[in-house]
């Protein structure tokens, strides 16, 4: 790429990936920006604007090329470089996120869960054993992860985040409410509110009745 | 309020309302839009504009009530009415959903939660037993909820929605990947892709270790 792609852009990327990805499980070999327009709800004329950013893969009266446009939104998101990354805080949430989600399918490998509760360490969660806090510094040396999935509560953050980027973690994917880019600016963060969610669920739900009513 | 508050402003009041929360737990009873500001990452202008649009509280030179700016933006966001929900799919997320959010806190009071598996019903999770789906029909025309939190794949959503929206279930808060608009597009949903968030988490972190070498 010359260019660097648009904020905006980037933002429907992981959208476009789900999209594409479902598509090509279904065995889809080229799809019109119209068709995919349709189905994302997005305007054909966006979505041609959104794909010229990397390469213009369509081609005219033909469509694109659903696999060979999935590995390059892949690419460009970074999914197909596996990052090391650990999970601090083997709590509900903490389980959940591991059993839940695809990380070796999302651009990482999960090497390491920690918990501060000695009772917890020692479990294994999807074959990846719980490890206590206290010996995160050396297992960073050894293993050098780059990324830190946060499920810890928002009090017991700062003086986490200080320790994890000492140990030269370069990125947090962050469930607590604590935010880290207020101290450290440069860090690449990814904050899950999910309170923020419930409350904008609130929101909405409660103006619709109104507007009902 | 005479005014609709525009969508910008509605987006920002979780974060004005948690960071509110904090000040408030903390004995806070006054703060200047500068104060406020240089905690939230904003511009103090921009907070007297946000804030504005509902009443306008702050009085020059004295600063913002933080008790009753807090009460406004709850009653703003619906927070003190409790809204009946229920949970659909008691797996490992839709567990840990149930353990780690404070409904009663944000506006809701979850009344039921419903799996497919004959092996979890009967469980309680938080003081709430697992039911069988196969209730569902007549557990909505009991307790009339009118929230639905949707925990399960993306292949299971649309025919359970679709029994939902028949049983009378106004909303959805949805982590599933199945776009609930596209087929009901006035009902009010606000959805979490948890995994568009770790994708872009992965781009974010790539783009940052290219632009370090």
């Amino acid at each position: 790429m010359s260019k660097p792609v648009p904020v905006s852009v980037i933002k429907r990327l992981p959208r476009y990936y789900r999209f594409l990805g479902s598509l090509r499980s279904k065995g889809v070999v080229r799809i019109s920006s119209r068709e995919l327009a349709e189905r994302m709800g997005f305007t054909a004329s966006q979505i041609r604007q959104d794909l010229n950013c990397f390469g213009g893969f369509g081609q005219q009266g033909y469509g694109y090329n659903v696999e060979q446009l999935y590995g390059e939104i892949g690419d460009i998101l970074g999914l197909n470089e596996k990052k090391k990354a650990i999970l601090i805080g083997a709590g509900n949430l903490g389980r959940a996120i591991v059993s839940h989600m695809p990380f070796e399918q999302l651009g990482f490998s999960l090497v390491g869960i920690f918990d501060s509760k000695e009772t917890i360490a020692g479990q294994i969660i999807r074959g990846v054993p719980v490890r206590q806090i206290s010996v995160l510094d050396e297992f960073c040396s050894e293993n050098r992860p780059e990324a830190a999935i946060l499920c810890i509560p928002q009090e017991a953050a700062p003086a986490i985040v200080d320790q994890l980027v000492n140990y030269g973690i370069k990125g947090f994917w962050n469930f607590s409410h604590y935010d880290i880019n207020h101290k450290y600016p440069d860090i690449p963060v990814v904050s899950v509110h999910l309170n923020d969610s419930l409350m904008t669920f609130s929101y909405k739900l409660t103006e619709n009745e109104n507007k009902i009513n």
